[in-house]
């Protein structure tokens, strides 16, 4: 029997029924693959601001260190959104990607077949999408200095963030890059703005220069309205994209929504001594919270992410995964995916049924 | 007899093509309104780079300025894509922007009933959309300082861009943002990442703030990645999106994409002193250029604008939109949104149908 600790961060809104959910789902799968789960929880985001003052607090940092991955559900809400920046839910989440050193975040926006319908593009489009989104997580503009707000000598104040990468933090998310390409259908396209900006030339030249040691990965280059313009118009065309923090950030998103369906979206973020946070895409939709109306998921393809990645499990993984496309395949869904003639379930029964297909 | 002095930069790819026959349309406008136009050409992009070695010569710029408006094309193509930056025709783009002052761009994404189903998305999606996005275009990371790729401490090379707001070049655009909610259906939608970025808090803090000016107008926030989804997910929530330069780079060209037919599509760069450029959305194409396949209707449509908004002349404007949609109600189509039953015709042939119209 292997055994792995494992930090939970249920944090806010729908974050900790959705992870009481799929911590049941991994005790199941666990069983039947000889692994036995120790799970610790710990705080973030408004949960840890109203516990303890911060979003993130050193305790918590600490614990996932120890631990061997750690599984977040979503942060946020109403309630927090109006403390200063510093104090704020997203705050620790930034705090938890530097602190883990969390450089590269993958995201995958797959269409499945059984919820083709909810994309608002048309079947033809988004029929067999299958993107990887690779996207920078400890650099560029969320974490360059200087930055804050200050006052110009004519006494007026001036915003100021700075999108900043050295030519090591692009080689070293360039290659996640090339090597995710590779495993998948050898197509990588590089995003950025470098007709305008600096930091892009710089990233362009370095993502450049590294094709040479990926022979058999085919590189292009969008700049990124081009790309946000491509992802509407014909999805298809990408296989694996690699890009900076913020331009990541707004592409995952796009792409994720071509989906239709972000719900059951996971993501996965890695460090370098191979510590990964596995979350869903989705927010802590603090309207639907307690209600047991929520989608697990894509908190539960999150912990397939978790066992594939960041374990090294890719048995267990699997069998995840195809329990969740078992149970589309017998109609269950939450109301965010639900359409005519389905079964209409809640957090806790989807939960129920896909222990029963396991 | 009015009289206007207007510069033409037909640039690049298919802009001359596209240029001539707009000038056409406006002779036969003009004589119908008693306008008198007195056309200027001058050089930019990669014309101007192969004529005189600079994107923008001094000479274009002081003809801009003595002009009443300036109608430009498009500029760019593979050609000039591996000359350093400061030779590339885009920065020749920029240095008109910032050199008249262009502070505030208006890009339409309207979709006509005719071209609906060029939209990649469905139909109850998009039918009726109508975003007019309000983007700041002389300030942000596209002229920041300090800009420039440096070398750090360690030997290694860091790109660095600033993206930096001040609060009267805030306040400027929002005034835009507002009024023109005001003359459409009152909701004004401001996309920033003031979850993250300081630029950004200092951003929604200034519109905020000026929304008591606005009493009429409904003003909403979104982040910029939940925007880029919100247009994919729904986009006739939308009616006026104002932002920053960087932000209204992706979402308008997103926003374009969703009407499926960018060649149709105009938009209006205003400065502080009522000079303006107007130009299509789409690029050089330079692919087709010569060729006689260009669609003119998004350089119409520009010199349209350029009637409304820079020159006042409303009623000429009205008069070309109207025959636009006529020609279009005839079933003439060039090749970018043709489809089946419809009738081709090469860039030449739709000018001559839209003067017989007019
Ligand atoms: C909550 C926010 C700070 C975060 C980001 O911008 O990275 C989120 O949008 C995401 O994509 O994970
Ligand atoms: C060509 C480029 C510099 C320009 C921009 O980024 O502003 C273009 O994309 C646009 O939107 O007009």
């Amino acid at each position: 029997t292997k055994q792995y600790r494992i930090t939970l961060l249920p944090g806010d809104g729908i974050g900790p029924e959705i992870m009481a959910v799929t911590v049941e789902v991994l005790k199941v799968v666990g069983k039947q693959h000889k692994i036995e789960f120790a799970f610790e929880e710990a705080l973030i985001g408004g949960a840890a601001i109203d516990a303890t003052g911060e979003p993130l607090p050193a305790k918590t940092l600490e614990i996932c260190r120890s631990s061997d991955a750690v599984l977040l559900a979503a942060i946020g809400g109403y309630k927090w959104d109006n403390l200063p920046r510093q104090q704020r839910p997203e705050t620790g989440l930034l705090a938890l990607r530097g602190g883990l050193n969390l450089f590269a975040n993958l995201r995958p926006a797959t269409i499945l077949p059984q919820l083709i319908d909810a994309s608002t593009l048309k079947r033809e489009v988004v029929e067999g999408v299958d993107i990887m989104v690779v996207r920078e997580l400890t650099g560029g503009i969320y974490f360059g200095q200087p930055k804050g707000i200050f006052e110009t000598e004519t006494g007026e104040k001036r915003g100021v963030n700075t999108m900043a990468y050295t030519e090591s933090e692009i080689d070293r998310i360039a290659k996640i890059g090339f090597e995710t390409a590779q495993k998948r259908r050898g197509k990588l396209c590089s995003v950025d703005k470098a007709n305008v900006l600096d930091v892009s030339q710089l990233w362009r030249d370095r993502v450049t220069a590294m094709a040479a040691n990926y022979p058999n990965v085919e590189l292009t280059h969008l700049y990124v309205d081009n790309a946000a313009m491509q992802l509407v118009r014909a999805p298809k065309q990408f296989d694996t994209i690699v890009t900076g923090n913020l331009f990541g950030d707004i592409l995952s998103d796009a792409a994720a929504m071509l989906t239709g369906s972000i719900g059951m979206l996971p993501s996965a973020s890695l460090g370098l001594d191979g510590l990964g946070v596995f979350e869903p895409v989705h927010g802590s939709a603090p309207d639907i919270a307690g209600q047991d109306q929520a989608n697990p998921l894509a908190q539960i393809l999150s912990a397939a992410m978790m066992l594939r990645y960041g374990l090294n499990e890719p048995e267990a993984a699997t069998k995840i995964e195809q329990a969740v496309i078992k149970v589309l395949d017998q109609g269950y869904r939450t109301g965010d995916i639900m359409s005519a003639g389905m079964k209409a379930v809640g957090c806790r029964e989807m939960g129920e049924v896909l222990i029963k297909v396991l």
